[in-house]
C-alpha cells in the first residue's frame, strides 16, 4: 500500500517512496554530521534528516533521484519532521514518476485533447508537416515535461498547458485582428518553447542541462527548426518565419532574444507569452493569499507585493 | 454641392471647405512671401499656398481651423498642389466636423453599440455608476475623440473603438483565467484613457492642451475618479481600484505611470492596452507594403522595420 | 511616576509603558519558543523577550501597539535586556502617543510658528484658500506625524520640518532668482508631502495603507488639489500649476514622478526637496561617526559609506 | 566714432569691428562661392555674406577673430544682412575683447567684490593660501572667462558669475544645517570650475583646447590642486577633501564625475551646482517666452519644453 | 582598354563599366528630372547624373547593379561630376567583380595562405571536419565577402581579414594564458562571422538577405553548426562549444548576443573581436586626419572624434 | 625554525609568526566571549580562536598585523583549528613581509626582469623619463604591491604582474596594427595603475586610504603624472596622452573613468586591461574546478558561472 506524505502523523514510522527535492550536510550541536533532505511525492512534502550519513546514503539522497526510506515523523517548533533510515535508491523503470510530481492544474489529457485539436485546424502544409516532425521527436515528453527549471514551482506538463493556452490566445487574437497569417501564428506558439526539452533534463526534477546552460532553449529550438526544415526539404519562407518567432519571442534583446519581433505574428506571440507567464505567477503568489491582502514579494515580477481585491 | 479634395483634378478652379492640417511661412524664389498650408477634410488632403498673404490670411490658415477657400489647382513634379484665394473661416456651429478628420476603421454607431453592450453587461453597481457619471460628463466627446494626440495619424471615434477593443479583450482573458473581478477589469478598459478628453484639445485636430501637459492623462483622470466617487458617495474599494489600474496602465515608470501594476486586473490592463495599441500602430505601418516587403520604421515600435509575410 | 527606558539598570524589576517597535518568534535552546519583542519610548529603546507566549501575549505584543508591561532586566553581551511579564494592551484615548515616538530635532511648536509665518506671508488668495483648507482638513495630523514610513527612522512632527525647511529654502530662492511666482513656490513647498497624510497610517509606527500602497502619496494629493479646487471654485491656473508642483517633485520617472518639472517653481522644488531629504539622511548616518571616520553604507544614498571631515 | 551692430540700419555703408561669430562656404544661385558670416559685438549681432572670398579674406574671416570690415546693410526677409568688403585682422593687443562679447547679466565689478566678499570670509588657512594661489596663477582670467564654451550662449565673466552664485548658496546652506566645514564649502564653491580656464581657451569665443578634451576640467582641476597643495607645503585633508569635491561636483559617474559625493560638503556642492546652472539655462529660455506659454525644447533639460506661469 | 574612375578629367567624354553605389530621384531648377547616381570601382568613385531617365534607365541604374555608361566630365564647385548618357546593364557572368569593389588592406592571396595555415595548425579533428565542412559548403565566399553590410566602408575579402586577424589573435593568446583549448580557439575565431555568408547577399554591393534581417547571422551560424555537426556525426562537446562562442561573441545581450560568453575560449572570443572591430574603424576613421588633429564623430565608437597623437 | 601553517598537525602546540587575515568577536555557548581570528602566512591559512580576550589582545590580534603567538591545533568538523595564547605583534622592521602573504603565480624576480626589458626597450625619452621618475618615487612598493585591494584574493606583486603582462599585449599589438605610438601604449601599460599605490595601504594586507577612497587610483595618478611633468619640465604633448590614458583606462564613465578612450592607444589599453583582469579572475575561479563543470557564480564577471571544457 502506498503511504502518501500528507498523510503522514507525528509519531508513525513508516516506509515511503519519495522524491528528493533537495538535499545539504550540515552538523548537530552535538557535532554529529547528517543531511538535510526534502522529501516530495504530488500530494506534499516534508523535511527530513538522515544523521551520521554514510558514503552510500549521501549518493543515494540527490536530489532529483526517488528513493524508499524508513521514516520516523517527529514534531519540531509545529512542524512535521522525518528521521531517514535505510535510504534505497529506486529504479526509474521501476516507477511510475508522476507520482511524485505535482499535476498541472488542468488535466493532461484535457491538455493533450486541446492540443490536438488546435494542431488539426492547421491547414498550411509546413505548419503541419513541423509539428508532426516534433511531435514525433521528442514524443512523450511533450506531454509530460514543465515548463520551468525551478525546483520548487514546477509542475508535470506544464511545457503542454503554456503551448496550448498561447494557441488558444494566438486563435482569439487572429480571429479579431487584420492581416494574421493564423496558422503560422498558431505553430510559433505550439512550437516556441519545445527547446526546453533539450535545455531541461528530467526525468523527475528538471535542471539545466550542459547544452541548455550554454545555448539556452531559443538557440537550441531555432536550431532544430533549421535541421527539420532540412529534412523536410521546405522551401517556403514558413521555417524563417518560425525560427524568427522563436529568436523573438522573449520581446527584448535584454531578456535573452537575439533579435526583437519584426513580423505581426511574432509580435503578437512575445506580448501573449509575457501574458501567459505573468497570469501562471500570479496564480501561484495568490494561492496563499485571501481578498484585501498582499502577496509576498515576486521575485519575477520585479519583486512586487500584489494586492487580492476583495 | 460639397467638393471632395479627393476629386480635385489638375485645372480645376473651384471652392471648397476644408481643414487646415498645417501652415507656416516661406518666401519664393522671387522673393515673394507666401504661406504653404495643408488643407483635409475626410476623403484626403492637398498641398496648397497662398501667395502675398494679409495679416487677415495668417490668422486664418491657422492649423485646426476649419476654413473655405477658393482653389486654383495645379500640377507640380507630378502632385496636384493648390492656390488659394479668399480663404474664409468657417464657424464651428455651422458645419458638421466629422466632415473633415478621417474616420475610424469600425463605424462609429457598431462601436457604440459595442460599448453599450459592454456597460449593460456590468453589475457591479458602483462601476456601473461610475461609468454612467463620465458618459454623462463628457457626453459626445466619448464618441467622437481620437486616441492620440498625433496631426497626421489620428482618427475619430480613436478613443472609443480602443476602449471598446480592450473591454472586449478584458472579457475574454477574465473568463480564461482564474481570480478576476470581471466587471472591474471591463470597466477599467473602458474608462482608463477619458483623461484624455481633457488632455487633448479639439474640435478637429487634437493638441495637448496646457492641463495636458502639464498634468498628463493618467493623473487628470485618477483625480476626475476621486472627484466622481466622492460625489456619488462610493464606500467600496471599486475607487481606488479603478485609480490603481488608470495610474499603473502603461506598465512601467517610465512610460509616464508612477506605479506599477499591483492587482491582477491592472497588470492584465497594461498587457492587453499594450498590445492593441500595438496592433493599431501595426494597421497603419502595413498599409502601404505589400507581402514580401518591410516597412518604414516605425517610431513607436523602437524604430524598427516590420516584415509582412507572404 | 513614569519609568523611562533610558533610566532603566541592570537588576530593574518595573513597570513601563512603550511602543512594540517589533515583533518576532523565535524558540530557545531549551526548546522553549519566545517572542523576540523591541519597546520603545522617546527616551530610547530595549530588546526584550516574552517566553512561552500565550494566543493573548501575541496579540498584544504586535508592533505599533502601546503597551504597559513587567520588566525584569538583565545585562547579556554588554547590552541590557529585557524579560516582559503580563503585558497589557493600552488604550489610545487613555495616553499621549507622543510620549512613545522620538521628537523633532526643531520642537514642534517652533516648527508651528514658522509655518504659520510662511502661511500669513502668502499673498495669492488661490494659494491662501488651499492652504486653510488642507489645514482644515487634515486637522493636527499635519502637525504630528512623520515624513516617512520607515519604522526605524521616522520622528514626530517629520512632515511638518521638512515642509518648513523646504518652503524656507523657497523663500531664500525665490529672492535670488529671477522670474519666480514666489507665493507658489512657497505653497508647494508647504503641500507638497500632505498626501503622505492619507498615504501613511499611525498612530504612533507609520505604515503605508492599502491606499497608500496602490496610488502613493503623490498622486493621493494631485486628487486632493483637485477635489479642493473644485469645492473652493478656483478659476485661475494655480490649481493646475500646485497639481504639476506635487507630481513632479521627485523630479524623474523612475523616482515616482509621473511627470517632470516643467516649470521654474517646479524644477526648483524638485532639487530643494531632493536636497533636505539628503542632509535629513546624512544628519542621521553622521550621528554615530567620529571626524576623521567613514558612515556605515547608506542605503538611500546608493549605498555609499560618507565621510566625515576632522 | 564706434558702430555698434544694434544701431545698424538698411542702407547703411560703414565701417565695423566685430567678433566672428560663425564662418561657413556657400555657393549662390548664380554660381559664386561667398562666405556665410556671422559679425557680433556686444551690442547684438548681424549675419553677413562675402562673396568671391579670396584665399586672404578665408584665413581673416575665421570664427574668433576679431575683424574691421567695410559693410553695406541690405534688408532680407524682413531682417537686415550686410555685404562684407575689405575685412581685416585686429590684433588683440590692440583690442578690448570685452567689446566683442556679451557682458554678464550681473557687472563684473559686483561679482568681483561679492567674490573678495567671500574670499575674505575664509578663516581657514589652508583654504585661504589656496584662493591665494589660483587667484595669482590664473590672473584675469578669473574674472572674463565665460563659464562654458558653447559659441552662443557664452557670456563675459559667467565663470565667476556662476562661482559667487555659488558660494554664496554654500554660506545659506552652511548656516542652515548642522555639521558643515562652512570655508571647506565655500572654496570649494570659488574653485570648483577653475579647470575651464585650461579646458576653454579664448580670447573672445571659446572653444576646448586639445588638453581640455583630452582630461576635462575636472580632472585638470583635480591635478593642479595637487599640484598647488605640493608646493605650498599644505599638510592638513583640506587638499584631498577639495579635490573630492572637485571630482565629485557633477554628482553622477554618467555626467563625468569619477566618482561620488562622499562628504557632506561634497554632496552639497554638486547639488547647488546643479541647481544654478539650470537656474541659468531657464533664464536663457524664458527670455523670450510670454506668460503662459512654453519655450522651445531645451536641449540641457531632457528636451523638455517649459511653461512660463501667468 | 579599361578607363578607371580616379583617371577621369574634366572635359572627358568616355566610356566607362561601374558599380552604382547608390541612386535617387531629384528635379533641377528647370524642373526637369533627374538621377542622382554614385559610379565606383575599386580606383575610386564620382558624383553622376542622368536627366530625365527613362523608365528602362531607372531599372538599370540601381545600387549594386554594374554598368556600362557614356560619360561626360564637368567640374562643379571644385569637383568632377559626370553625365550619364545611355546606360547598360552588364551581366555578371561577363565580368570580374573584384574590379568595382575597394580591396582589402591585406592581399587576398596573403590572408588565404594565413588562413589556410591557422587551418593546417589545428589538430583537433572536429574542429578540423568542421571547418572543412564549411569551406566547402560556401566555397569562393568565404574569400572574398566583405565583413559588414554597409554600403560605404565595405571591403573585399574583410570577412577573411577579420578572421584571419582575430584567429592569430587567439593563438597569441592561447599561448600566453592557462587553460585554454587552443584548436578551440582558433576554430571560433576562424568561423565566429561565417553567418554573414548568408546573412548578407551580393555580389558587389552587400545588403541584408530577409533571412539575414529575421535571423541574423549569429543565430544563422548557430543553426547551420548543428545542421553541420549532425551530418558529421559529432559526437564529442566541440559543436556545442562552438555554437556557444558563435552565440556569446557580441559578448552582451544589448548587442545581439542571446547569451553571455561562459567558457574561457568564448570570453577571449568576444574580447578580441571587439578590439579587432574597434581598430579597423579606427584605421578607416584616422585616414584623412593628420597628426594632432581630432577626427569626424565615429558613430559606432559611441559618436567620439578620436585624436590622432603628433 | 619556522613553522609553516601548512605543516600544523592536530594535537601541535607550538608558536607560529602568522599575519591576521581577518578578525571578529563573538560569544560561546558557555557565554564566554572570544576573538574569531584568521592567520596566514604564505604556506596557508588557518581558522583560530582566542578565548576571553583582554583588551591588549584585541588590539594586536587585528586585520593586517603581523604576530606571533602560541598555537593549540585542534580537529573540527574535519578541519584544524587553533586556539591562541599569548599573542605579541611584532615590529614590520624585524620581519619579511613576503612571508606572509600569497606569491604571485610568477616569481617576482622573472616580473622584474621582463619589466626592465620593457622600460629598455622605450626610446621616447618623455616616456623613459617619466618611467624613472615614478620608480625611483615608489621604490620597492612597485615590485610587491598587489593589483587590488581585496582581502582574499590578492597576492604579492600582483600591480608588477598586471603592468608587465598589459605591457606585453601591447608591444604585440603595437606591431600587429597600424598607427600606434607603441613607447606611448607601453609606457602607459607599465604605469596605468601606479595610483594604486598611494589608494591602497598595506603593508600586508591591503586596504583601501581615506585618500584612496575619497579620490581613486585613476584621479591620484593623474595628478601624479601632473606633478611629475613639471618637475621635469616635459614640453611635449606626452604627458597629457598619459593623463589621458590613465584617466580612461576603466573605458567607461560608469566604471569610473572620467572620460571614455579618445587615442588609438588609449582604446586599445582599456580593452587589454579589461581582457588581462578578467583572465586573472578566472584563473582564480577555474581552480577547483574540474573538466566539464561550472565554476561558483564569480562577482566580476556578471555574477556567471564559467564551464570548464572538458
Amino acid at each position: 500500500m502506498v503511504v502518501l506524505i500528507k498523510d503522514l502523523l507525528e509519531g508513525d514510522r513508516t516506509t515511503i517512496q519519495a522524491l528528493v527535492g533537495s538535499s545539504s550536510t550540515g552538523t548537530g550541536k552535538n557535532g554529529n554530521p547528517y543531511l538535510s533532505v526534502e522529501l516530495r511525492d504530488n500530494s506534499g512534502s516534508i523535511a527530513c534528516k538522515k544523521w551520521s550519513p554514510s558514503e552510500s546514503d549521501k549518493e543515494i539522497l540527490v536530489a532529483g533521484n526517488i528513493v524508499e526510506v524508513s521514516l520516523t515523523v517527529k514534531k519540531f517548533n509545529n512542524t512535521l519532521q522525518g528521521d531517514i533510515q535505510s535510504p534505497r535508491l529506486l529504479e526509474l523503470d521501476d516507477i511510475d514518476v508522476a507520482r511524485f510530481i505535482k499535476p498541472s492544474p488542468i488535466p493532461k489529457e484535457e491538455l493533450i485533447k486541446r492540443f490536438n485539436k488546435l494542431k488539426d485546424s492547421i491547414e498550411n502544409k509546413d505548419c503541419k508537416a513541423l509539428l508532426e516532425y516534433f511531435l514525433k521527436k521528442f514524443g512523450d515528453k511533450v506531454y509530460i515535461s514543465p515548463a520551468a527549471s525551478s525546483v520548487h514551482h514546477e509542475f508535470s506538463s506544464g511545457l503542454l498547458m503554456h503551448s496550448v493556452c498561447l494557441a488558444e490566445h494566438a486563435d482569439y487574437f487572429a480571429k479579431y485582428y487584420n492581416d494574421i497569417n493564423r496558422d503560422l501564428l498558431v505553430t510559433g506558439a505550439l512550437l516556441h518553447d519545445f527547446g526546453k526539452l533539450i535545455e531541461l533534463e528530467g526525468p523527475a526534477i528538471y535542471k539545466y542541462s550542459t547544452e541548455g546552460k550554454l545555448l539556452g532553449h531559443i538557440s537550441i529550438m531555432c536550431g532544430e527548426l533549421r535541421i527539420a526544415s532540412k529534412e523536410l526539404n521546405i522551401t517556403s519562407e514558413i521555417p524563417v518565419l518560425l525560427e524568427h518567432m522563436v529568436l523573438s519571442h522573449h520581446g527584448q534583446l535584454e531578456f535573452g532574444s537575439p533579435i526583437m519581433p519584426l513580423t505581426r505574428e511574432a509580435l503578437l506571440l512575445s506580448i501573449i507569452d509575457n501574458l501567459d507567464s505573468k497570469m501562471m505567477v500570479l496564480d501561484k503568489a495568490y494561492e496563499d493569499v485571501k481578498p484585501g491582502e498582499f502577496t509576498q514579494r515576486i521575485y519575477s515580477l520585479d519583486n512586487r507585493s500584489f494586492y487580492k481585491a476583495k
